[in-house]
């Protein structure tokens, strides 16, 4: 590590058990971006009260899974900064210091806010914390100054929040304490459900890094397929199938293209067809069960990982606050 | 100091230097406190920024002159825990938290949010800060589980506010975390400035009480009167000039009674009678003019009481944080 790398800032909420969609989605970039960027990854669980308020019973269970995910899929923590957001008090801090200086406009026009409230209709998410949730946001960023931050494009709104948020405060008090940090564009793959929708704690369509292994077959075998192809003789549309989306990311290709042809033709029936990509997760999974294993087996060591991360998270969160009350002089 | 003492707690925001007015409305209140309740007094630093964030060059200066203030007015740290809000970072954290679960209706609905944006025009108050003082207020007086606050009439709705945080923070998690504080009312007398509105930092027109002698007499001396007695031989209306009202507070009743028949009888003239008024305002002002000197001499003294009090503070704020989380389970 020399002082030249660059800083790569990320999180994520533990509203739920990690599943092959976060995966995909994340770790792996994560773990591609650790080999070349300075990186900060924090598990944040004040966030998930956002969302989770009136049902916080599960937030520690999710927090400790989550971390054993993350160094089970390969999240290196000699390589990263591993830590717990609700830790360092210095996220609350800047957050209501962002809060003073964040008009109520910009947090309105914020198009993930509505829309997040119409999608989860069951919970009341008409709150004061839930509109604030960017300028959390752009607090937890801007603490460790990251030149970069991997979003999808469907979030690129809040890093533009974070952006004028810091513009404004280095504005506001003729300082420059804050970067604007720039996206890091991740195309993340989209990936099934056991259901056919997209693949999401939600729907309870999700295939877990925490299942075991015969959890996983059976999810698999019980997995929807080409709705038209109800016998075993009928031919199937592979691209009306779940199960082939599992194919295109986890076979190798030649397997992909036979059951693309064995699915056309009725070559191959279903149970085999699942049998083949179950066997391709199970490969890729086994190693992270493993680690899994190990680091479930010695929760000391997963303890003292959280705690160097978060000490070292503390002291540039700790340094960074500073400079932002010295410049705003309280 | 036992056990057995009710807990208060109160707050002030450092916007400004105090004047006559917050001295008799709260601080000779705060005294007469100290001596029956376990008082916890803090300067609401973070609050000022609420209002101030376009302009915090001052705060640090009026925080210390605050400290200063009361304690010169004889807020007692042997009797009661001054501390300043931004030393506890735990009034941000369970700020963050209690946002969490605010519906944001409580807070439109919020009397004084649409009147004090009215009031304060040439500042832009639709921040997300402002719109959530009262969460951070909630935050201020639960960390301390008082029994009572100390509150004028027009702030008991921020008080039933806290009161209804605590109420659903307790249902939510399902421990009674949070009591629900009384409020202690207090008649806040009305004081006038030297222009006859409101005393008030905003009109300009208040007597400081870290203003020397020299400055309290000129500006008594160029107090506007009764409008419609201009000359020395006019008699006047005691009840129309607000010298005659700084009569009330500072004067003895003979004393009183002597410039109320001498205005109406021209008997005495504006100077005189603004004179007699000046030296008992002065009278009442030289020991805490007295005691502010001894303390703007020994800057270590203040430092130690306010670290004192801030390091109890801290334990007990850090306790019911704990606590809170606890029940949160997070």
């Amino acid at each position: 590590m020399t002082a030249a790398r660059k800083r790569v800032l990320s999180g994520m909420q533990p509203s739920g058990l990690m599943h092959l969609g976060n995966y995909l989605g994340a770790l792996e970039n994560w773990k591609v971006l650790q080999e070349s960027y300075d990186c900060y990854f924090f598990v944040a669980d004040w966030h998930a009260l956002s969302t989770n308020y009136a049902d916080t019973s599960h937030i520690r269970e999710f927090v400790r899974e989550m971390l054993i995910d993350w160094l089970a899929a390969g999240i290196d923590p000699q390589r990263a900064t591993v830590f717990v957001q609700s830790r360092i008090p210095e996220h609350a801090v800047l957050h209501l210091l962002f809060s003073m200086m964040t008009p109520i406009s910009w947090l309105e026009r914020n198009p993930t806010y509505k829309e997040k409230q119409e999608e989860i209709k069951e919970k009341d998410l008409g709150t004061y914390g839930f509109l604030g949730y960017p300028v959390l946001q752009a607090a937890d960023i801007l603490l460790y100054k990251p030149d970069f931050v991997p979003v999808g494009k469907d979030q690129l709104p809040h890093l533009e929040l974070t952006r004028e948020l810091a513009r404004r405060f280095n504005d506001l008090y003729k300082t420059p304490v804050f970067p604007e940090p720039k996206e890091h564009l991740t195309k993340f793959p989209k990936v099934v459900g056991t259901d056919g929708r997209k693949m999401s704690k939600s729907y309870h369509n999700t295939i877990n890094l925490s299942d075991p292994e015969p959890v996983v077959r059976q999810k698999l075998k019980t997995m929807v397929t080409d709705p038209a192809r109800v016998r075993r003789t009928d031919p199937g549309n592979p691209e009306l199938c779940p199960v082939y989306d599992f194919h295109k990311i986890f076979s190798p290709l030649p397997v992909i293209e036979e059951v693309d042809q064995g699915c056309r033709t009725a070559g191959i029936g279903c149970i085999d067809c699942k049998k083949l990509v179950a066997d391709r997760i199970v490969e890729r999974m086994t190693p992270i069960w493993d680690a899994r294993a190990k680091l479930v087996q010695h929760p000391s060591q997963l303890d003292d990982i959280v705690q160097a991360g978060s000490r070292q998270a503390s002291a540039v969160a700790h340094a960074t606050l500073r400079e932002a009350t010295e410049a705003m002089k309280i």
